[in-house]
């Protein structure tokens, strides 16, 4: 056997985390810095590394594990979501460069498959570090956002699917129909199983387990990586390559199917393998098969290749956006957004590589073109959106909406009255007689104990953008805002902290990133006497400039300390929670009871 | 590159989940299930698969984690405790058989050094499943279950450490005396530098990230795996093999060097990466190496090595045991309970294989005398015990020891009234008034608040056998339990349920095995006010058979409603807190409340 080489494996997994790290300090995604730190490491270079059949190894289940966790984060909620901007932003920024990408290769010489390949690769999309980039540049709430992460999922999807039906054509480039026919047949019989048994089985398995409590988190690792490569194997039979059966069998392994609390310990061990430990690993070594010759022997292929990639790609995106009535400088926007390419690209391009379809030489062109796509996402996104908010044109619009509100007691119900006006608010009670009475009012109330997972789906917590937990017990509110994050990703989580000699206190709050309801540590029950009798006044206040939440407290609490800021009135007259992590910007008004 | 074979890959998972799963149902190690079925996959029995570069790559990344976790695994707080038997019994149980099982392979005409290997790996012990066996035979609270944990932790340091002395002077066998000096002083500076760093340096390195308060789960587990590989290359560079690096890197990085929370979450992602993913694929790939024709060409070195293994295991424990002065009975026992073979016997006969220093033939000898040993465990160690326990010979002991008891209320401190006759209790409470109270009537208090780790740390909550959390707030109750079960592996957690209308109820305790509380759903309130008032009556019953806490509850409940059952007495007049998840036996009292 040949030598297992510690030296090389630290200083790869080193390397890809200094790389890594600076990516990320700079706000881009660390598989650019992987990709980058690969070249310098390896032949290109350094020469200190060179590819080996252990990295090839490491590489190769880093790859199928990052692809399931690729399809785990795909949720087809989100998917449903995604609506007709998306899908259109998605199809545009595929085809195009697609396209474009096929006959610039073809017109320099390369094959039918290499031009296919290549083709795939520029027209795939990766948001560079999703959410990061949109949370720097304040986007996060835009529908531009809403387009992109959209429109990046189905693109993820579009791209694996029509990457299955070129691998299956592969090695049929000169069989007759029905060998054809057998070749496309197999590979549609085998989304169709896998489909088939992820839709079905799966969930029937966790039914079992669950009815069984088995609660092993172990087992159900286990478990779960038997069933990835049993998809990668079929996916295999069926002449595609594993990493497809690995991105089904993610598709699938899904919130719901087993026991939550599993699934996300899972869908962590799944993420810190892949992504902190063996795909860096992959994309380290792919640095190792770059050659900078193409900067002499190729330098016009390079050029044409990026400008084809970077062109096509956002005119691509805003041309087919146009339908949706956004108008194109939208377009161009979520085009410019979409530029990036990332793991799904350099993934087929590996496999075209060591299929022995592309050169050394093609295969490093689409690594700079990878490079160079993401490098610019920050840059041209930031000017796009300037640009639109300039013109007034930068359109808000939220991912998840709707607040769902625990504790159904007046002062809750008093702050549901108010968030109404603008969004969707469920309440949550376990008291019956309290729920009654919401529902009595007009609010869609859920009777149960929110510390139950049942509850919080019947309450839609998967779809809430924010949870403010309002009872009287720190603890409870402290645990349901965990629930609330942990197991349903609820963004936004504010809970009412109470004064209280020991217990469960404001520092508990940041692991889940929560805030403090009210900014300040407050008592439920006077406020509650006091709405119950009618003795709260209503009072609104503009903010001259912008300040935050806690500053303005304590600016006005100096002066009146009998009043509760209990929201925020931007100058849309949209109303949110005044809690701890917020900050008002001038011309906004709080509105606090006295 | 050789074609990574996803399917091979499939049926050794599958075969090491089966195996595994069948052997722990019958009360072994998956790790008997894992070399069993690897003997009947590979070349030995159906030849359906063979060891490849894939499967060789991935095993050694299988070994390296595992060793990770086993060095994890092993605290020095517990070695510190294991005291003068313990490492009586694992020295005896090391050096008896590790020198017959030298002379054996010397007197078969072995060389010098295979007859090390062999003698290593005779000598070597491994508890079977840990504590699994112990609990099916109802051992864990004996005398022999200590000695049996601390020596086998012992014995796996002892073995490594002299392998590692071993592996230095594999090369060394015509050098001179310099180089002798060397090739020692290479190692021992290995073990010096290790444990510096890993005692100065990963503790500082690990308050820098709580002081930039890194939070981040990800860059703890890559920093982690640096930390490993650079361990491992350490040793390799000190001539020793990786996994002692990974060894000594896994003994460091433990609890209260990094963020608690984040310590728990990656030790289980060490666990189940090699648990229950790549360390079988070397235990089943082990397999693949043996030869069922020794049993033809050497069966009678085979009879000798696994007859020299156990009984030189359970004679020299026993031996080495007399001075402990528990007697040669106890011995016995004990050393039956050691001679198991497990993970570092077949990870040290996988290396010699490797390099090449034992043959096909002694290696198969080696796997099959661990399973023997292995398979020995349950029924010798039932005997010996069953032996000792007719005799009046089989000793309690707890390993962790004394009741932290939350909550220093007129009821907690009642129970720690009680509890105080047989062992150390600790209470804690938040509230200074009550909590000065408490010491002021004599009990170890510490103030405050339960749900920091810093109160469970001063509180010594590591050391503590039993958690009893008693505050009326049941979500404080369980949080607490929670912590103390997660962070500090209370064995048992007891809560004090209130019926409560929403909020934590019964239901969350079966996460973390906590157990109710008087067996039933209690309101803290009213049984203060009396015992406050002097209103309670002590009455105690003597149970005349068997019978679960909540039947009994049950039938005495229907006769008299307003009673508090608090303790059980058993015939030597220890106390025991009454709570759920416990059996009465007949003669044992009830004591309660009324």
């Amino acid at each position: 056997m040949e030598e297992f080489n510690i030296l090389a494996l630290l200083i790869i997994l080193a390397g890809a985390w200094v790389g890594g790290t600076a990516a990320k300090k700079l706000g881009y995604p660390p598989i650019l810095g992987e990709l980058i730190i690969g070249i310098i490491l390896g032949p290109a270079v350094l020469g200190l590394l060179e590819s080996s059949e252990m990295i090839a190894v490491l590489a190769e289940v880093g790859i199928i594990l990052l692809m399931v966790y690729i399809g785990i984060e795909i949720n087809f909620r989100d998917l449903g979501k995604a609506s007709w901007p998306g899908l259109l932003a998605a199809i545009g920024g595929f085809i195009v460069p697609f396209g474009l990408g096929y006959f610039t290769i073809i017109y320099f010489g390369g094959t039918n498959i290499a031009a296919l390949f290549v083709a795939i690769a520029v027209g795939v999309t990766s948001l560079a570090t999703k959410s990061r980039i949109l949370v720097d540049l304040k986007l996060l709430n835009t529908r531009i956002a809403y387009v992109l992460m959209a429109g990046a999922l189905i693109s993820d999807t579009l791209a694996l699917i029509i990457f299955a039906g070129m691998l299956s054509f592969v090695d049929a480039g000169s069989i007759d129909t029905w060998g054809l026919i057998w070749v496309a047949g197999k590979a549609i019989l085998f989304f169709l199983l896998t489909a088939l048994a992820g839709y079905f089985l799966l969930p029937l398995l966790g039914k079992i387990l669950s009815d069984k409590k088995v609660k092993s988190r172990t087992f159900h690792f286990t478990l779960i990586l038997l069933i990835v490569f049993i998809f990668c194997e079929l996916a295999e039979l069926a002449g595609l390559h594993s990493i497809l059966g690995a991105f089904m069998a993610g598709l699938f392994i899904r919130d719901g199917v087993f026991n939550r609390q599993i699934s996300k310990e899972i869908h962590d061990i799944f993420h810190d393998v892949s992504i902190g430990f063996l795909a860096p690993i992959f994309f380290v070594s792919a640095g190792f098969h770059v050659t900078l010759e193409v900067f002499q022997t190729d330098l016009l292929l390079l050029t044409v290749v990026i400008l084809v990639a970077m062109v096509g790609k956002i005119v691509g995106t805003a041309v087919f956006y146009l339908p949706s009535g956004y108008g194109w400088r939208e377009g161009i926007a979520v085009g410019t957004g979409m530029n990036g390419r990332g793991a799904v690209e350099i993934i087929i391009a590996g496999i075209g590589l060591e299929m022995g379809i592309i050169s050394d030489d093609i295969f490093s062109i689409l690594v700079f073109m990878a490079i160079l796509t993401t490098l610019s996402v920050p840059v041209l996104l930031t000017w796009t959106t300037n640009w639109l908010r300039k013109r007034g044109e930068l359109i808000n619009q939220e991912t998840r909406k709707g607040t769902l509100i625990l504790g159904a007691n007046p002062l809750g119900l008093y702050l549901a009255r108010h968030l109404k006006e603008n969004e969707e608010v469920v309440i949550v009670d376990s008291n019956r007689d309290l729920a009654e009475n919401s529902r009595a009012q007009g609010f869609s109330t859920v009777t149960g104990n929110i510390l139950k997972e049942e509850t919080m789906e019947s309450a839609e917590a998967f779809d809430t953008g924010t949870f403010i937990a309002l009872t009287s017990n720190n603890e409870i509110n402290l645990l349901a805002a965990q629930l609330a994050h942990d197991a349903f990703f609820v963004p936004r989580n504010i809970v009412l902290v109470a004064p209280h000699q020991g217990g469960a206190g404001v520092e508990l709050l940041d692991r889940i990133g929560a805030s403090s309801m009210f900014a300040t540590q407050t008592e439920l029950a006077p406020w509650i006497l006091k709405i119950d009798s009618g003795e709260v006044e209503e009072v609104t206040e503009e903010v001259e400039e912008k300040i935050s939440t806690r500053t303005w407290l304590k600016q006005n609490r100096s002066e009146d300390s009998k009043f509760l800021p209990l929201l925020i009135i931007d100058q849309e007259g949209k109303k949110r929670p005044f809690h701890f992590h917020d900050e008002i910007e001038a011309g906004e008004k709080v509105l606090y009871l006295r």
